[in-house]
């Protein structure tokens, strides 16, 4: 099922939807298997939130075999991590701030896993068990930034720079989606999750090594070739195969 | 005053100390200036908490002039920032738990400001009015991790690699402080906040230009000369001059 948060007017509510309604639920029932459904909404008449609320993004660097050969960059050994603050995710149809520290900020579709409960140092073979979900994110980034300090933080943390959703998909094995980003229309990034070099559960067993993972924590997994960049006024549209479509529009920083 | 959080068997409480005595107060008046006191307990009695609870711990990389020069490197323009996951956090008397994946484990003793409200693009003139007061953290790196990622995340981000307390001290002014750190009653490192490349006050401006700031969110302000590694069983204690001394064990991954 896809779960998604939204708000009438000011309230969080959760729910799940077949595309066309919204089914709200309790919030104590969100993400189960049979949940009872309390009122029916238009998609079109709720404003879609981020579908879930991180303690902590982690995210992978280079993950695509693809994406290494466009960089002419060798397989790596081992997943590298960073982090992205709570504070710079947003949902579909937010607005991505231009930061007026940056010339040059870039687009990066990825599969992102959210986590069902705590959990530390699980198997690849169990971590199914702990992820509740799929949802689409991008992983916007301050290219020129990124190149100036060789820390990734900065480049990557600012608000707005984690837009995740719309939705968390429930029932779907991650290792063969088609993964895409249309910029105003026009296709920027193209591939399938098959070519991961680290799959999704042997990152779940290899970040819970390092850190305790908690519910509704997301791993992000790496994005395929085709990275580039966005300008205020641009629409961004990242989709992942049977998970959805998230967009979002760019703005400029003056106009906040 | 010196604030603190603290447990007598399970509920978090929160209060002020005068170093012997623990005074309780209402958990919605701390940090605030003139408490009701509820209880009265001795030090000896409690088990002191992390004092905050932060949503995200920026820490700051090169950040002394005297460790700067230690490691023949140029003083930067900008501070280079990096992010620890609010499960690395513990508090005072808590171990430092020695990973499996690294063979390596230092200490990094520095002074860290606690946020008190939230904040975005703050001038550094006005950040002290959202500085709730300061604390110690030990910046616990796997340095041979550091080293082969590149990026620092990994490094950084372990369980219990995030030391913080033993206090919230709200009355101190950061910029003159002896900075200090006992490894088994051996002094390892010794300087003055006076060295710092960019005061707490322009750090705070330039990561409140990144991100929001939220209340309990940690600043990291970076650490002095004299860096070197941990050993299971080895006692740390870093030490803010006026604002407290953090202690911590190590132990083995093998007796978790």
């Amino acid at each position: 099922m896809k779960f998604l948060r939204f708000s009438d007017g000011g309230r969080v509510l959760c729910g799940f939807t077949d595309g066309e309604k919204v089914f709200q639920v309790e919030s104590d029932h969100y993400l189960l298997e049979d949940p009872e459904v309390i009122s029916e909404h238009n998609m079109g008449d709720v404003k879609i939130l981020p579908p879930v609320s991180p303690s902590k993004v982690i995210c992978v660097g280079l993950n695509y075999r693809d994406h290494a050969a466009e960089l002419g960059m060798d397989i790596p050994d081992e997943p590298v991590i960073f982090l992205k603050p709570p504070t710079a995710v947003i949902g579909h149809g937010d607005a991505i701030v231009y930061p007026a520290m940056s010339s040059e900020v870039d687009h990066e579709v990825e599969l992102a896993a959210v986590i069902s409960e705590r959990v530390r140092c699980v198997d690849s073979e169990e971590a199914d068990e702990f992820i509740a979900g799929y949802t689409v994110l991008n992983d916007v980034t301050a290219r020129d930034l990124q190149r100036r300090d060789g820390q990734w933080t900065r480049a990557k943390s600012f608000d707005t720079f984690c837009p995740i959703g719309p939705f968390i998909e429930t029932d779907i094995r991650p290792s063969n989606l088609d993964i895409s980003l249309e910029l105003n229309g026009v296709l920027r990034q193209s591939s399938s999750t098959s070519n991961m070099i680290f799959t999704v559960q042997e990152l779940v067993e290899f970040i819970s090594e390092i850190m305790t993972l908690e519910p509704g924590d997301i791993i992000a997994t790496g994005t395929p070739p085709g990275v580039g960049e966005m300008k205020p006024g641009d629409t961004v549209r990242a989709t992942v195969e049977g998970v959805g479509t998230l967009e979002n529009r760019v703005e400029s920083s003056d106009i906040q």
